[in-house]
């Protein structure tokens, strides 16, 4: 099989510069096959290698992309004749994973979060601007078409100010044995507030507990309080144990309120409603909130899958040079609120500044 | 006619300490129209008198229950030959009419939460004890059949061991001018957590912001963290300021888990859903944990007013000098949580132990 | 203080004239108790009497409305010193209890389906024109502020032409023992589509079937289809054994589509959404329908009781001599497509042409 | 490319003994492609040709499936060595295309309906019998483990005899230029009743009306009501029109009622509820239905795409002979409904019998 995959993949190579970038992705697990459906589909790019260590989950995977090698060797990737490489393995592998393959010349899509600690992330930053290649982390949902429409109501000042944001994301699975829930599930919210807002908090606390795998006190259900510089908070509530499955953001501004619901047939809804209170209301019986309990209008959502999304934005990238929407720094960022919420858990939940 | 119906209520006045306790109500508000409602359609009580301070609410309630005085004074009611008062006003004064109540040898249902601070409520339950008068407050949501269930199934070890509890309690409306949104809402949510668990919290944590009315600085969001003696934890979501309305309880155990929600049609459903790990994943690769995805099943509940069992809960205690499931004690063990979670508020949302 | 109310009720009585109509309520079972309550509360009307042929039924009401009279013969209401009659009976005896009152010179608000045959209908409404009284049917629905909503959309174009609307008024409970569903359900949804569209049906088709009540054979379960002069459609399901209770209709027009459903939070939506097909296309290959997917727009609704507005309603026809929303004559027309509706059912759900 | 695939397929073909049963697809527009990603990923099948009088779209597809050949050629795949063919045209088509596929010794899978008329299903069924072959029809829902489950709790006897199903199957979109509503959307709900009943309906009454496309008369909102031998009855509402999708059945038993819904997250609802009438009620004042109002069961569903389960099941039915599931027959069945849905259509809505 190698001996035809590798003539196969030759055909291709030499005709690379017309078919398209040729991708190789390491980790076959749950993402790396998403990453490998799209980038065989994209106009732009070749599925050119998949790489895992697992023998089966290969042959598996390989059987459906008849046309890509395989291979358990990650050396192979960095040798191939390979434009990018995708990496959808465990949060701890991701910096070795990525150094090496900018190292070799590859430009890097990672999956969230971009690396376990800070200083990696920077470090892989510089790599990838002294080498002029791109580096991108996988933040799906600022390519999700119903983020897009969040970010741009919002943006467009529609709701007013932003006094606060409370995002749930729930569900009854996939409880991680080497990261946390916050380190797994938070990064899909806090890459959406600070897409939609534009701006990153300032001081986060965090509250936690493990019950399931107590061996380890990973905590498998979180909260989280984030303070943004104009006064705004935002809550998360991160569980791998709850009975329904939820991924939604309220947003509630001082004009008009929205409820991001990714699960629902209206992703998008923005309620016309509000509280408004007399400028001059100084004694108790001064004071008389009157609310505006106007329309509900969903907003319509032209679906396209956001990983696809994301995909032809990296390989456009890529082409173009341009700076990735999820670059590196943005990839940073969160990185940086989560190692001050994993301290901030530490630490009886104390509200901590974060240093960006 | 006149004649006829005149004689009816002359006799009905005067068949009262055989008809039905005497109750009188002091605040016809939002709340006080209500307790009205249940304790005229009580067998075993008689709406006597009515008391607020707005000559106009009088009136417009007045007209419903021909057969009550009303008055703008609180010594009519203290003089009058009532049995009971029910106190609808704001929590100022809860401390202040309930003393003068009990003082003058009346049995008192006091609106939650039971007072400002846990001295007074404490100065409250030992007036009542020395003088053998029943003392109770409104905690309505435990006279609720569907919280009952919950609190069956709990206490049953249906669930198993109890990991985590959720509740959002949010809303668009009703900004108090004088308490925040926890002294406002999280009664509603302590008391039904400390029912059904059997137990209370030994720390809060609470964090809240001011959006609209912020000359005051009464948080009108906020957020609890509360953990509970075997490692339970509680989350508490508050909001005077959210587009959609949510009560709801999510209560998380080893076997089952279960969500309360008071809006629904189904208002208690159980999930046979769990996680199982192995006993020995020591190390990652050995980590596997098992999802059970069951069945769900919507408990029937047969229903009744939550008000209407406490009214009549409240003239049962009084004459059979029985305990209140919503004691003066339990009115106080929420105060000292709302007092605990105050301080934190007033301090980064710092976790602080509960002393009781 | 018992002086002080009797005098009160007394005055009140004396001053009925000025005070309010006097009302008497015949039927005290499931309906005629909200009645009660309606009528005792509006400004413009007095609850003077409440008959019914079962004396613990006429208590239990009684004690609630203490300044109301009680009797269990019909003649009293007629001799009595009132303005007015509801008739809040089972069907068969709407004519004759109607008939009567009308005879004895009360102003009559009748209970859906104004009586049990055209002709008595048509009887009813002639008496009443003669003797100048108001004669009115309780057409509830006419009255919803949603359903007002609905029709002034309708009616304002915002929808286009209206192509269809479906209607499914379903629920587990209430089976009559003496009328079918058809009988029972349907005049909620006619007197909504003939006031949302203006106009009447012109044929009717009705398919049912009986399963729990097999000895009498009126039908549990029905759907019926009826066609409009334009070339609209609308179609009912309904029935008394459905698990989950629904009450909506759905509208489609050429422009917008909406639903109104009487259970959810969000009575009436409107759906941006249609179809549109090019003007010229004669083959297959040509024919190319695109699809609009717009905004979905929940309208607010002011909530008021229904049954008030309908009491206020009667109240103010009486006074100003004004035709009622639901006079006798949108009575008798829904019974006409009742009656046409009942020998389709009769003759294998044969589409007949409805004579009004 | 011709000489590539050809060479490519060959040698594939010849492993094909052991690959798999070579597959051919003719139609490749919004179904085939469904059909081709499943027969590609089956073990016992492989992708070997597809055929589609569009090139744009055979390209487009092509890329999907570099190891299946293409042609515009209809007798490129009769020719080719295929094992099966399976047809996703025009139902127009299904005919002549399947008898050609059957005559050239293919075994054969046919979208629904099978035919357009009853007829040609019958000498479908009759070459396939006589030549030994697979005929199956894609009644893809009774691939669906959720109506697997309905049917399993259905036939338990454990909702008792069965009252009536109400079947919606509404959404906007998809006008078909060349069938009406019924032919396009009644076969689900048709193979889903047979399926579970286990019986088929002894008569059938259909009502509709076309809008959009009024140039060609196909009714793009339909309902039926069918007649089962034991008195039950069902009814379809369908429509390209409606605001919002919907694919649901009740079903009311004497003993449990259950709801499928194949869009909620619970699909299979099973409702402890029901009515009881006490046996010898011949007077009105006798009769007293009771009701009961027991528990709601969600039912867990094993997810699993039903288009997987009918091509692997196909692919089992040749190998093994078997009959399958939805055989030609039970196309046939649907289809002589179909007919006499289509008369009575014609005949304003009469009730017809069905000839089997």
């Amino acid at each position: 099989m190698a001996t035809k995959l590798a003539t196969a993949s030759h055909m291709d190579i030499e005709a690379g510069a017309v078919a398209g970038l040729r991708v190789g992705i390491v980790g076959c697990g749950y993402w790396g096959p998403k990453l490998a459906r799209n980038f065989s589909g994209l106009p732009g790019s070749q599925l050119e290698m998949l790489c895992d260590l697992r023998e089966d989950r290969l042959a598996e995977i390989g059987k459906l992309y008849p046309l890509a090698a395989t291979t358990e060797r990650y050396e192979d990737l960095l040798n191939g004749n390979l434009d990018a490489v995708a990496i959808a393995a465990p949060v701890a592998m991701h910096y070795p994973l990525a150094k090496a393959a900018l190292m070799s010349g590859k430009h890097v899509l990672i999956e969230k979060p971009i690396t376990a600690r800070a200083d990696q992330a920077r470090e892989l930053i510089s790599i990838a601007e002294e080498r002029d290649l791109t580096l991108m982390v996988g933040h799906t949902f600022v390519y999700n078409p119903a983020v897009e429409a969040v970010r741009r109501i919002v943006q467009s000042g529609e709701l007013g100010r932003i006094y606060y944001l409370n995002s749930t994301r729930v569900n009854l699975g996939l409880l991680q044995p080497d990261i946390n829930v916050i380190w797994d599930l938070a990064p899909h919210d806090l890459s959406i507030l600070l897409y939609v807002l534009g701006t990153e908090p300032v001081s986060v606390s965090a509250h936690g507990a493990a019950f399931v795998n107590t061996s380890r006190d990973l905590p498998e259900v979180a909260y989280l309080v984030m303070r943004f510089g104009d006064g705004a908070i935002a809550n998360l509530r991160l569980s791998w144990l709850d009975p329904v499955k939820k991924r939604n953001t309220v947003v509630v501004g001082s004009k008009k309120m929205l409820v991001y619901d990714d699960l629902a047939d209206n992703k998008v809804v923005i309620f016309d409603k509000g509280v408004d209170v007399p400028p001059y209301s100084v004694t108790e019986d001064e004071f008389r909130a009157s609310y505006r309990h106007g329309a509900e209008t969903a907003i319509p959502i032209e679906w396209v899958e956001p990983l696809h999304v994301e995909c032809a934005h990296f390989i456009e990238c890529i082409r173009t040079g341009r700076v990735p929407r999820s670059s590196g720094d943005a990839g940073l960022r969160i990185v940086q609120v989560l190692e001050t919420a994993q301290r901030s858990l530490m630490n009886g939940g104390v509200e901590l500044k974060i240093e960006y």
